[in-house]
């Protein structure tokens, strides 16, 4: 078997719930594959390759578009449960009948509502830069938000360097060696994401941050062991909202970085491949 | 040079401030030592063996008596400051220019104030099962301190199955292997605090908790990279006094541990050993 990194791994593609789900599988085969969900109009090549190798390097590790997405067929739903259904359908077609989830963002909530819907498939669940239902800042984009996706920028992908990085000098610094690292693959790359993508994310996202009464009762229900990770001051899902998930979540730990933002994890990649990796080959 | 251990390292004693101080030096030498500050009423037999064995493995570890308690001569001071001058003086008593300090408790406000009032002595800072002045909860013992405290208790160091654990099965199991590693050492043990100990350390710590005006300014002058560790649902000193370390130090990383109370280190303490000694071995 040839050691595929994120840089090599071929897009592959399998059929499931009417949609064709494209997707890249490598690392450490043996184990408990970790599977990697998206935030916001992200695709496979907006993972970080420190953070998606540093944690192939201990197990097999797998990237792919929910329906809609880059390379994937079909439509995105406008509910995070129905992206949990797809990404339940696609976890089931790779024959696979148990997986650690890492979600990031909106990926998260994703991470949240599989885990919840078909808990015999999560051995253990990664929550990052994400938050509650209804939680705090969540009904709608946060006003950080709202002007940092509203502006425009000299390259596409330096938005990236807003949602993920802090305007401390040292955060910036390593945005742009992250953005050097999302460059990095140029063959067989994925498809950017369509117009249609961004306005059904954020109707499920809606949907999801609505107040409710006693929203947080669910997250009772997940006792699947957990970890969160978020940077000090996120601005796109509040921090506070990861504390939150730690207070209501029975078996959960918490990992908050110093001057970190949404991408805290892409600011420290080989801490985060760390620490997500120590709690991945933790007996419990 | 013989490889001590937390059994076997000899109590030696040091001279400053015109305290004999007691302590126990063991580990890994050559790099920055570890200075492990202690929890009320407390010596060094206190400390978990998982724990200072654990992080010996990777550097020098120093436990010690501060001033008035368990071998140590003089007097316990009445305000945090005062045991933070003495532990500094204890420091350069030892020749030592630099160190790495942790603290648990209230050493974690001594350790706060050692590093305030010199600086240049403290290289990194680990805060375990603590908070910043004026807390939450922190100008008296919490109600549920009160109880646990005034409690009697079939043997004496049973009292720590409730400082330390929650009333969890699995807490309570691991706070059972605690007390037998705690107890497990029988030659040259440490004498415990005398009756003058109690009293000073709630002076200071009651001085140290009053209500202020801006009282967690102070924190953006520490500026060291910091650890914060606590458990769950601290009822000692409340879990929230950890994130507000967190969200008010510049340059702090908080991890919070599930189903734990104020000694979550002591049920994890494996866990514990690799996230301190990855904090203190990363290139900063």
């Amino acid at each position: 078997m040839t050691t595929h990194t994120h840089q090599t791994a071929p897009t592959q593609f399998v059929e499931a719930n009417g949609v064709r789900f494209a997707y890249r599988r490598f690392g450490k085969a043996g184990g408990v594959p970790l599977l990697f969900n998206m935030h916001f109009t992200g695709t496979i090549d907006h993972w970080d390759p420190a953070v998606t190798d540093g944690l192939a390097s201990g197990r097999e590790v797998i990237l792919f578009d929910n329906a809609g997405i880059g390379g994937s067929s079909g439509d995105v739903p406008t509910s995070i449960e129905g992206m949990a259904a797809n990404a339940a359908a696609f976890v089931k077609a790779l024959g696979l009948s148990q997986v650690d989830v890492l979600g990031f963002s909106l990926g998260g909530l994703v991470a949240q509502a599989l885990t919840q819907a078909e808990p015999q498939l999560v051995r253990k669940l990664v929550l990052v830069g994400t938050g509650p239902r209804s939680g705090e800042g969540m009904d709608s984009l946060t006003p950080e938000a709202q002007v940092i996706f509203g502006a425009t920028y000299d390259e596409p992908d330096h938005l990236w360097l807003k949602v993920f990085f802090t305007d401390s000098e040292a955060s910036q610094r390593a945005g742009r060696a992250f953005l050097k690292r999302f460059r990095a693959r140029t063959q067989d790359r994925d498809p950017e994401s369509n117009e249609k993508v961004a306005p059904a994310q954020l109707e499920a996202l809606g949907k999801w941050g609505a107040p409710q009464p006693n929203a947080y009762d669910y997250l009772k229900t997940i006792t699947q062991p957990t970890l969160i990770l978020n940077g000090h001051n996120d601005v796109i899902i509040y921090t506070i909202n990861s504390y939150i998930l730690f207070q209501n979540l029975p078996n959960a730990q918490l990992i908050l970085y110093p001057d970190g933002n949404h991408g805290a994890q892409y600011q420290y990649p080989e801490r985060f491949a760390l620490h997500v990796g120590h709690f991945l080959d933790e007996k419990v």
